[in-house]
C-alpha cells in the first residue's frame, strides 16, 4: 500500500477547532463533511455539504451551499457527566487525517471531572467508492472503573448556515431499532435530500428515539465494566432526490434498502473499498519531494488530498467552490479560482475532469449571456460568483465602512470582468494539453467566441484606440480603473484565440472575424516603462504609496480596512495581489525573465498579499525567473495559508485555490513546466532544500513522469513524446536521463529560459 | 423598599443551564429575555421574544414565537483564553434574580486555565418603565495580575428557533463608535423589528466593528492593571415597526434617538425607574406566607414575578403563551391555560388585564367561527393552540410512535373542544368579579353566545338524549371518547350562562333561546355511581388498570409513551390529569365535599400527573374538601414543577399555568376563595406549616386584604363589601377580625363548606 503523510491536529485547542474542522474535512467530491468533533463546542461549526446543493435563504441573500442536517454529532455522558474536552483532563490525544485513505481518526483518554477515565476512539470517512456513504465509528473504553454511558446520536436538522435555514422538514421516521431517516426540501422546493442512518451498538443498551425540534435521535444508556469497550457504528447514506422520478415515499424506501445493503458488510469492508479508490488516485498523481523541510511533502499531500476530495467527478453541472466542500466561506460559490488555480492540475493529471469543469461553464452560458445583455453588452459575461444556475451570486454587501458605519457594497460583480478572459484562457490550455477536437468543435469554440464577443462590446473608443474602462483586476484594492493591464492583455488573448480556434474548428462569421481583427489591432495594450514595469492601470503610477509593513505582517486578514475605507485604499498604490505579476504568470510567452523580475521587484513591496491567490503566483514567477530560493519562500508562505500557525486562517473552509497553487508551485515553479505556443516546456530548478522532486503528468494522453534532482532529470513516458527541456526540444520514449549541465551554459544552478520567450 | 425573596441559581451546572435560563428570565410583558449567561455554552439556548411576534418558518410548520437576534452575548477572552466555566475554576459563584426589581445578577471569580484570576459581575433587566428597554452591565476586575481582555458583543442574528429561521436581514449599521443597529423582517414580511444597542466601555480600548454572517459585533481589546475594573454597559432598544407608518429608514433613526435619550441617564437611573414600577406591583399584589418551609414564599414570589413578567398589558391582540416569554416550548402558543389558570389571578388583582386577555379571544372570534364552519359546526370553535390570528396553530406531529416508527399525529386540534367552554367559564368569572356591564354587553355576550352556539351544533342525538361524541377532555391520555364528563358539564354551563347573560344584556334571538333551552334540558350530564364517582366518559370504567407507580415517580416526563403507544394508553384507565377532579374544581357549586373527595380518591391513583396542570388542581380540591395537609403536599409538588430539582424540568420555558396555579393554590385552596352563584366565599384553612397568610385582592372594584392565621382572619377593605366567610354572610368596611371558632362547630381545624354547595 502506498503510504502518504498524515495531517495531524497537534492538541485540543478551542481556538483552532474550526481550522482543523476545515483542513481535515472528509470528502469525496460528492459530499464534504467538516472534521468537527463528535461532541459539541460553542466555537465549533459543523458542516456537511453536497456539491451543487445550493439554495437562497431569503430576501437580500444569494444562493449558498446548504449546510445539511448533521449526522456526525454524538453526545456522550459518562456517569452523567457530559464528555467535552473543555472540562476534566485529556490525558492522551492523537488526531490524524490519513491522506492515503481519507480516514479521520481520533484517540483520546479523558479523565472526567469526577475522576472516571475513559478512552474514546473515533474514525470517519466519506467513501470514495460509494459517494453517498459516510461511515463512522465511535468507541468508548472504561479504563479504571465501571461506568454508565449515555449516547445520543441521530440526524440533527437544526444546522444552519450562520443562522440561515434552507430546509423544510418533509418527514422523520424510524425503521426498527437501528435505522433513522429524515427527508428535507429546500424552502423553494428546488432540491430534496434524504438522509438515512444505520446505528448499531456493539453492546446491549436501553434505547429510545426522540423526534423534536428538527432532531431525530437515538438515545441509549448502557453500563460498561472496567476494561470493556462499546463501539457505536453509524453508516449514513446521503442522497438528493431527483425531481419527477420516484415518489418521496418510494425513494425513501429505496434509500433504506441501499443503506442496508451497503451497511451489511460493515465498517472495515467499506473502509477497504474506499481506500482502494484512494490508492489509485495516489498512485497516479502523487507529487513526491525529498526536502530538508518535512512540511513540504505534507503540504503536497494535503493539496492532493483536497484536490481529490473537492472535485465533483459525478456531475458536470457542478464546479468547485472557493472553499471546496469544507466550509461556508464565500457561500460555496465558484470563482475564477477554478479555471486559473485548479484546472491546470486536472489538465495535467486527469483531463476528463478538466473537461467536466469547463462543461460547467458551457452549460451556464445562458446565464452569462443574460448578464451581458442586462448590462448592455454582447456575448457572455460570466457571473463573478457562480453557483448552480450561472446567474450572478455575488452578495450585495461586505464589511462595515469605518467612515460611514454602513456596509460597503461589493463591486466585483459590476466590474471584475477578467473572469471572462480567464475562462477562455482555460479553454485554450485544455486544448493544448489534450488536443480534444470534439470538445473544441462544440464547447470550446462556443466559449471562446461568446467571451470574445463580450470583450469586443466591452471595449470603448478613446484616445484614438480601443480601451477597456471601469474594471477591477485581480487586485481588488484598486477598483473602477481604465485599462487594467491584466484585463486588457487577457482580453486580447481571448479574442485572438477565439479567432484562431473558430477558424480552425468552426465556421467563422465574417462580422465576427472583422470585429476581432479590428479589436486585436486597436486594443490598447499598456507598455512597460523604462524600468520594464507595466502600469497596473492608467492612473496607478500617479497614486501615493504608504508603508505597508504593518499590514503585510498580517497578510490575508485585510487589516488595512480597519484603518482605511475601501475608497481610501483605492486611491493609493496598495495591492491585495499583484495584477501584473499574475499577468506575467498567465501569459509567459509575452514577457521575458527580466520583465518578470522588474515587475516582481516593483509590485511586491506594494502588495499586502491579502488574497490567498497572491504568494504562490509570486513564487512561480520567481522560480521561472531564476530565483528558486525566493520562489521556495513564497511557495512555503503559500502552503502556510491553510497549514500555518494562524488558528483561524481556515475557519470557514480551506482555500481551494491555494491547494491548487501548492501543486502549481511545485510543477510550474520548480519543475519549470510551462506551455508556450501549445508546446510543453520544462525548466526544472529545485531550491536548495529539495534533493529530489517526482511529478507524474499526463500530456496529450501520454503519462509522463519527471524525476528531478539538482543535477539531472529522468523523464519516463508510456509513449513517444516531444517536449522542450531547458529550452531544447527532446523526444522521449520510455525512460531517459538528462544531465542539467548538458543543457545549460552556466552551472550556477540558475536556469535561463532561452528559447522560451 | 418592599423586599421580596430572590431566586438563586445555586451553582454552575451545565445540566441546569436552560432550566435557570427559563426560571430567571427577565421580562416585562412586552419582551422576555432568557437568563442565559453572557458566554456561550453548547447546551445553552438563548432566547429573546416579543409578545405577539409570531411567524411560520416554512412548510409543515406553524406560527411560533420568533427567537430574535441576541444582544445578551458577550464573548470575553482573558489573556487569549476564552472565558467559560467549563474550563479553569470558578472560585466564587453567586447568581440571583431579585424579584423585587426584576434584576438578574451574577458574580463569579474565575481562575483561567493559565492561572489568571478575574472577577466577573453582570446585571441585566428588562425595564418595567420603558418596555423596549433591556439594560446590561458586565464588569471585569483583574484580581492578581495585569491582564489583556478582548470583548465581543453586538447583535447576533444567527439565533433560530431550533434551527428554524424566521427573519430576513434588512440592514445592519453602526453609528459613531458606540451604537449598533440591525433591522429584520419576518420572511413573510408580516413583522419588522429594529434592535439598537448602545455599547460603552468604562476604559479606553481598541475597538472595531464586524458585520458578517448575520452578526454585527463590536470587538474591543484593552489592558487592565491588577486591581482595576472595566465595565461594559449595553443599553438595548427593541421595537417592532408598525407597517404603513414611518419608512424603515426614518423609523431606524427614531429608534436611535429614542435609545440615545434613554441611555443618557445611565444604567442606575434606568434601573431605579424600572424598580419603582416593580414596587407598585409588589405592594398591590404580593401574597405573603409565614411558613416553616421557606421555599413556600419563594414559590409565591416566583409565581408573582412571572405573572407580571409574562403578561402583555400593552396590547389586547396578544395573550399569554404556555411557556410565557421564557422559552420556545409549545412554540409560544396560547392554550386554555390562560383562561383557566392565569385569568383568575388577574380577575382578583388587576381586572383590566383580565379584560384585555378576554378581548384577545373576542378579537379572534372570526378565526374561531371559521374553524367551526370548516368542521361542519356553527358558532365559535377556538383553536386549541392560538398565536396571533386566531387560526389553529397546533402542530401536526408529536413524538415517534414506538410501534410504527412514524411520528404520531396530534389529535388535540381535532377533538379537544372543552377550551370553548373554558373561555365562556372565564367570561362568567370576569363578570362576577367586576360587574363590568360594558364588557358583557358587547364582548361578553358575543363570546358566550358564539361558544354556546358551537356546543348546540356539536351535540348529537343519541340514546334518546343529546350527547357529545368524539372529544378529548383535559386528560389527553384518553382520546376520542363520548360524553366526557368534564366537557358535557362545562358545555352545559356555557349554554346556560349564554342564555342567562344574553337575556340580561343582549337581545335574545328566539331560535337561540329555544335551542338553548332544549340543549339544557336534554344534554346528558353523567351521574355519579354509588361511590359518588363520576365516570370520566362512557367507556372509562370498562377499561383495565395497570400499576402506574413507575410513571408517577417520573410525573411530567410522559415516560409511559416509551413503553406504550398512545393508542395503547388510550385503552387503559391511565390519566395524564384528572378530568373529573378538574370539573369539581371549576364548578364547585355542583359538587359536595364528599363527591369531591370520592372522585379525588378514585382518580388520583389512576393519574400520572404528566400534565403540569394536574397536581395544583388536586391540591385545591383537597383543601376545599377539608384536607389541608394533603393539599399542601399537592401544592408544594405543583411548585416543584419549575422550582424542583429536575435540572431539565423547564428547559424550554417555565410552566406559565403552574405559576398561576401557585397563586390559585394559596388563594383558592388555603384562603378558601370560591365564587358560587356570583358571590365571593372564603373558607380559609391553613396547613400546619403555615402560620399566616396575607392575600391582597380586588373584588367589584374594592381592594380587600385577607390576613389569615390558624385561628382567625382579618379582613380589610377600602369600601363596604359583602362576602361569605365560612358559610356565613358578612359585611366589611375597613378592618374586621373574625375568629374561626365563631364560625365553625368543631375546632378540628377542618372547615366544612356548609352553605356553599
Amino acid at each position: 500500500m502506498l503510504k502518504t503523510t498524515k495531517l495531524s491536529d497537534p492538541a485540543f485547542n478551542p481556538h483552532s477547532l474550526n481550522k482543523f474542522a476545515s483542513l481535515m474535512t472528509t470528502g469525496n467530491g460528492y459530499m464534504g463533511v467538516r472534521a468537527t468533533h463528535e461532541e459539541d463546542y460553542t466555537q465549533q461549526t459543523r458542516g456537511m455539504y453536497l456539491a451543487g446543493l445550493y439554495h437562497c435563504a431569503g430576501r437580500g441573500e444569494t444562493n449558498e451551499l446548504v449546510n445539511l442536517p448533521d449526522v456526525t454529532g454524538v453526545q456522550l455522558e459518562v456517569n452523567g457527566e457530559p464528555f467535552t474536552l473543555m472540562s476534566g483532563q485529556p490525558e492522551h490525544w492523537q488526531r490524524e487525517l490519513d491522506f492515503s485513505c481519507g480516514e479521520l481518526c481520533r484517540e483520546v483518554i479523558w479523565r472526567a471531572p469526577s475522576g472516571a477515565r475513559v478512552q474514546i476512539a473515533s474514525r470517519r470517512f466519506a467513501s470514495m467508492a460509494q459517494h453517498p456513504l459516510l461511515a463512522m465509528q465511535f468507541t468508548v473504553t472504561a479504563l479504571d472503573r465501571d461506568v454508565t454511558l449515555s449516547l445520543s446520536s441521530g440526524i440533527d436538522g437544526t444546522q444552519t448556515n450562520s443562522g440561515r435555514q434552507h430546509l423544510d422538514e418533509l418527514s422523520l421516521r424510524v425503521f426498527g431499532q437501528q435505522v433513522l431517516q429524515g427527508a428535507w426540501a429546500t424552502q423553494s422546493g428546488s432540491h430534496e435530500v434524504v438522509i438515512t442512518s444505520h446505528c448499531q451498538l456493539s453492546q446491549p443498551a436501553d434505547s429510545c428515539f426522540t423526534a423534536k425540534n428538527r432532531k431525530l435521535l437515538q438515545n441509549s444508556t448502557l453500563s460498561l465494566a472496567v476494561g470493556d469497550s462499546v463501539t457505536f457504528e453509524k453508516i449514513n447514506w446521503i442522497v438528493k432526490r431527483q425531481p419527477d422520478t420516484l415518489s418521496l415515499d418510494t425513494f425513501c424506501r429505496r434509500c433504506l434498502n441501499d443503506l442496508q445493503a451497503c451497511a451489511a458488510p460493515g465498517f472495515e469492508a467499506l473502509r477497504a473499498e474506499s481506500q482502494a479508490m484512494w490508492q489509485q488516485i495516489w498512485r497516479s498523481n502523487r507529487v513526491v519531494v525529498d526536502s530538508t523541510d518535512s512540511r513540504d511533502q505534507v503540504a503536497l499531500d494535503f493539496a492532493h488530498y483536497h484536490l481529490a476530495a473537492m472535485t465533483p467527478t459525478h456531475d458536470e453541472r457542478v464546479s468547485i467552490a472557493a472553499k471546496a466542500l469544507t466550509g461556508e466561506g464565500y457561500k460555496g460559490h465558484v470563482f475564477w479560482d477554478t479555471e486559473v488555480f485548479l484546472l491546470p492540475y486536472h489538465l495535467m493529471t486527469r483531463p476528463e475532469t478538466a473537461r467536466s469543469l469547463l462543461r460547467y461553464r458551457y452549460l451556464n452560458l445562458a446565464g452569462a449571456r443574460e448578464k451581458a445583455r442586462r448590462n448592455g453588452w454582447h456575448g457572455a459575461l460570466f457571473p463573478w460568483e457562480s453557483a448552480q444556475s450561472g446567474q450572478e451570486e455575488t452578495p450585495e454587501f461586505a464589511a462595515i465602512n469605518i467612515r460611514t458605519g454602513l456596509r460597503q457594497k461589493v463591486a466585483s460583480a459590476l466590474a471584475e470582468h477578467h473572469l471572462v478572459a480567464d475562462i477562455a484562457w482555460a479553454v485554450v490550455n485544455y486544448w493544448h494539453a489534450t488536443q480534444d477536437e470534439a470538445f473544441m468543435r462544440e464547447e470550446g469554440v462556443a466559449l471562446l467566441t461568446e467571451t470574445a464577443t463580450f470583450w469586443m462590446s466591452r471595449a470603448v473608443e478613446a484616445n484614438g484606440r480601443l480601451e477597456i474602462h471601469d474594471v477591477i483586476g485581480p487586485d481588488e484594492y484598486t477598483e473602477h480603473v481604465n485599462n487594467n493591464a491584466f484585463t486588457n492583455y487577457l482580453a486580447w488573448h481571448n479574442v485572438e484565440k477565439a479567432l484562431h480556434f473558430s477558424r480552425q474548428f468552426g465556421e467563422v462569421q465574417p462580422a465576427f472575424a472583422q470585429n476581432a481583427a479590428n479589436f486585436l489591432q486597436r486594443l490598447w495594450l499598456p507598455k512597460a516603462n523604462e524600468q520594464g514595469v507595466l502600469a497596473q492601470d492608467d492612473t496607478f503610477f500617479s497614486k501615493p504609496t504608504i508603508d505597508l509593513s504593518k499590514y503585510k505582517a498580517k497578510a490575508g486578514k485585510q487589516t488595512i480596512l480597519l484603518d482605511y475605507s475601501r475608497a481610501e485604499v483605492n486611491e493609493m498604490q496598495i495591492l491585495k495581489q499583484a495584477d501584473v505579476v499574475m499577468l506575467t504568470y498567465m501569459l509567459p510567452e509575452r514577457f521575458s525573465a527580466e520583465e518578470c523580475l522588474a515587475n516582481l521587484a516593483y509590485y511586491e513591496p506594494r502588495t499586502i498579499h491579502d488574497s490567498s491567490l497572491s504568494k504562490a503566483i509570486h513564487g512561480i514567477v520567481a522560480a521561472r525567473s531564476g530565483q528558486p530560493e525566493e520562489a521556495w519562500r513564497f511557495w512555503q508562505a503559500g502552503c502556510e495559508i491553510d497549514l500555518g500557525d494562524d488558528p483561524h486562517s481556515s475557519d470557514d473552509g480551506i482555500h481551494a485555490a491555494a491547494t491548487g497553487a501548492i501543486w502549481l508551485g511545485a510543477v510550474q515553479g520548480f519543475a519549470g513546466l510551462s506551455v508556450c505556443d501549445g508546446e510543453l516546456h520544462l525548466s526544472p530548478t529545485l531550491p536548495e532544500a529539495w534533493r529530489s522532486l517526482r511529478v507524474p503528468l499526463c500530456w496529450h494522453g501520454v503519462r509522463l513522469q519527471l524525476d528531478i534532482t539538482a543535477d539531472e532529470i529522468v523523464l519516463t513516458t508510456t509513449q513517444e513524446l516531444s517536449l522542450w527541456l531547458w529550452g531544447r526540444e527532446v523526444c522521449i520514449d520510455g525512460e531517459v536521463r538528462y544531465a542539467k549541465s548538458d543543457f545549460l551554459n552556466s552551472k550556477s544552478g540558475t536556469a535561463t529560459r532561452e528559447g522560451v520567450v
